[in-house]
């Protein structure tokens, strides 16, 4: 499988950019360096001690989540997920392709997105869902996160109101680790259908696993693909050799050194494409929780476009020079509904008459990476031909990779989150003290 | 009218914070500073010169605003509203409180903001929508948006195949200056009903123009309630003598002088509340584009509570200290679907047994600002006792008038945005050019 997306840098780099661009020296140094890791991750994926590395090559897993998924769209109409960071976004990215907030598919089950625990969400929906036909997904990889099990409770005591309870385990699933845990004892004492939450694969790092599968499964999508085209990526990033500078090693040495040498500590990711808004939220998550810790890392924002041209980029051209962007462009010419000219009659319309929606909205993204390079903002393409499963696989495997070669060059272990356990502790002290 | 939230900014400054905090003495020069501010504020509100400082008190616009909303309420089930940054955030703020994504309140219709020009959600959408019962809201201040006219345009003519020209007033209307415009003139051509658009009041300070007020009013909410919140807080604000240090002279001193001298160059506004996430939002647009200029302001941060709890307070805590954060917290104790104990029937889960969602929301909001203040991170608290169209105008108003006090001490304009021009005129030579 070739590539399927291709990818510009040299907006990044000073012989382009000017001076506000990375040295190319610096640039060749750092890429230089990610040899070494290239070849550690090679070695990890040929021996299995880096589980993520072999997502894209797995299709044992898929049985078992085509048996949940079948038995869940039969029974229900509507189908919660719930689970929060990573055991949400990955899910909410790859469903994404599939419905764009008008419905689900033909024939599938509306999927709801539950990550946060807002007690009026939570009761307007109870309210106006017909509970004989919803279905529930609690995705928790410990088993133990307070937000999945409040969640979890409350709807499985719903569910117990409409549904007999020998009838449960064909309206709720489980996606949590082997071992005992909180949310594996409800699945017990209930018969839930359990999958197994690979526990060497962390929840960010989840999507191309079952956690994401399941959902991509509801909504028809085809995870076969969607992992082909991560193994593509995977496969040219840990080729032997020097790291391709357009590859997943380039960006993490352009980030990480323009963050060094040029004070660029935010990473601005613009998908020109409504179906990627979730992408860019689960881009943020990774590189932030993977990146920020000891002092380091650097801040990753989701814009929009060309929404955000309404909105961010007068602060992203205007103001101070402290990020770098990556835009991400769909070949869109020509598509979508035409501006019939006599509804443009207007000599200042004219640029607008006979073009197609589709046109605007490429010569927007180039016009606004060419006013950001103009600028001396270090801005980096993505240039997709298609979207679909492949290259959204393609996409994940990419800035996961970028992600683990940033912490190399950042010194830092892309795979823990030590600070988050202080807020986990305070929150069980407030709850057992009761009410402030 | 008292004020509609409360606000404690203690743990912003050296005292409470520690080191990392604004040192008081900066803090208290920048406030004593900005009582001109509030002078020239508390002039302009008096005669006229700055029509923002007006809305909270008018009510002369409304009726014309119900009339075409009761006539496109009639004839249309589904109602788009078109426009792009402050074009449509300040309505898809305001109709958040009434909508969460599962449909609109009963007898209303449903609303689509449409604030992207990506052809595939626009066909998807006219695929699975009834023409016959489409509305149309066209949202262009200048009346010359390319994004806007292209969405009307295209729209128009999906509608003309439905329903016949004469009856086109029934489904579109426009808001828009009265000046001639490419909109003004579409308007004019199909007789449809067209709204003033203040000339004076620009895009993102527009929410509680008839900009917000036309779609709150198709969401069934009180417009006047909304405004009169932002008049408690614009009444408090302006008050003779030192501005009050919680308001919004306090908060603008805070975000500056910790950029000036604390080298935080990001502010995250994190409310712990669903129907908040388009005011995060909002608030983004607002705060950029008027300060984003001469190489100066900071990027707004969009976070939400308790997502974002597993996807950035990770960096938040543990990455630079580069960030100052705002936590909206509603009193939610109590609320919400409680958990069953006999559903957490695991010593490890004490802590929530028993306990209802709204506890646990709010615990883990008093957690994390509590873990953020132990890390050395200047934070604030909004303290809302409920959630209703005051509160959220106050807090509307609050937002506005920080930005326009920050804007004075980082010597900008808050009210103009001339970097996007470049991209603009880009866009239009490269649809003159024809794909690349």
């Amino acid at each position: 499988m070739t590539l399927p997306f291709a990818v510009d840098s040299s907006a990044c780099l000073e012989p382009t950019l000017g001076p506000d661009g990375l040295p190319r020296a610096a640039f060749e140094e750092d890429l230089a360096a990610l040899a070494a890791t290239s070849g550690r991750l090679a070695k990890a994926r040929a021996d299995g001690s880096l589980p993520i590395l072999q997502l894209p090559d797995r299709r044992d897993d898929l049985e078992a989540a085509r048996d949940l998924v079948a038995s869940l769209s039969e029974n229900c109409s509507e189908i919660v997920i719930l689970g929060t960071g990573g055991s949400s976004l990955g899910g909410q990215t790859i469903n994404a392709l599939a419905d764009q907030g008008f419905g689900p598919p033909k024939g599938r089950p509306k999927l709801h997105f539950f990550d946060n625990v807002d007690p009026h969400t939570f009761d307007i929906f109870l309210e106006r869902t017909d509970r004989s036909r919803l279905g529930v997904v609690a995705i928790s990889k410990s088993g133990t996160t307070a937000e999945t099990l409040c969640q979890t409770a409350i709807l499985l005591d719903a569910l117990r109101e409409t549904v007999d309870e020998a009838r449960l385990a064909g309206h709720v699933a489980v996606i949590t680790e082997p071992k005992a845990s909180p949310l594996k004892a409800l699945a017990e004492r209930f018969r839930l259908p359990c999958l197994d939450h690979d526990p060497k694969v962390g929840g960010r790092f989840s999507a191309l696993s079952v956690v994401g599968a399941v959902p991509a499964l509801m909504a028809g999508l085809d995870v076969a693909a969607l992992r082909e085209g991560a193994g593509a990526v995977l496969d040219a990033a840990l080729a032997a050799g020097q790291p391709d500078p357009e590859g997943p090693a380039g960006g993490a040495a352009i980030a990480v050194g323009l963050s060094r040498l040029r004070g660029v500590s935010q990473s601005v990711i613009m998908p020109y494409v409504d179906r990627l808004a979730f992408f860019g939220l689960w881009y943020r998550q990774l590189w932030a929780e993977s990146l920020g810790k000891q002092g380091r890392g650097t801040t990753p924002i989701r814009a929009m476009g060309t929404v955000d041209q309404h909105s961010q980029v007068q602060l992203y051209l205007g103001g101070p020079k402290d990020k770098h962007y990556t835009l991400l462009r769909l070949a869109t010419a020509g598509t979508g509904g035409r501006v019939e000219p006599e509804l443009a009659d207007d000599p200042s319309l004219d640029y607008l008459a006979g073009r197609t929606m589709g046109d605007l909205l490429e010569a927007e993204a180039r016009a606004t990476g060419e006013a950001l390079i103009r600028n001396g903002r270090p801005t980096r393409w993505f240039l997709l031909d298609r979207l679909d499963e492949a290259v959204l696989g393609g996409l994940m495997m990419h800035f996961e990779l970028e992600t683990i070669y940033a912490a190399d060059l950042f010194g830092v272990d892309p795979f823990d989150q030590p600070a988050v356990e202080e807020g986990k502790v305070l929150t069980r002290e407030y709850l057992r003290a009761g009410p402030a």
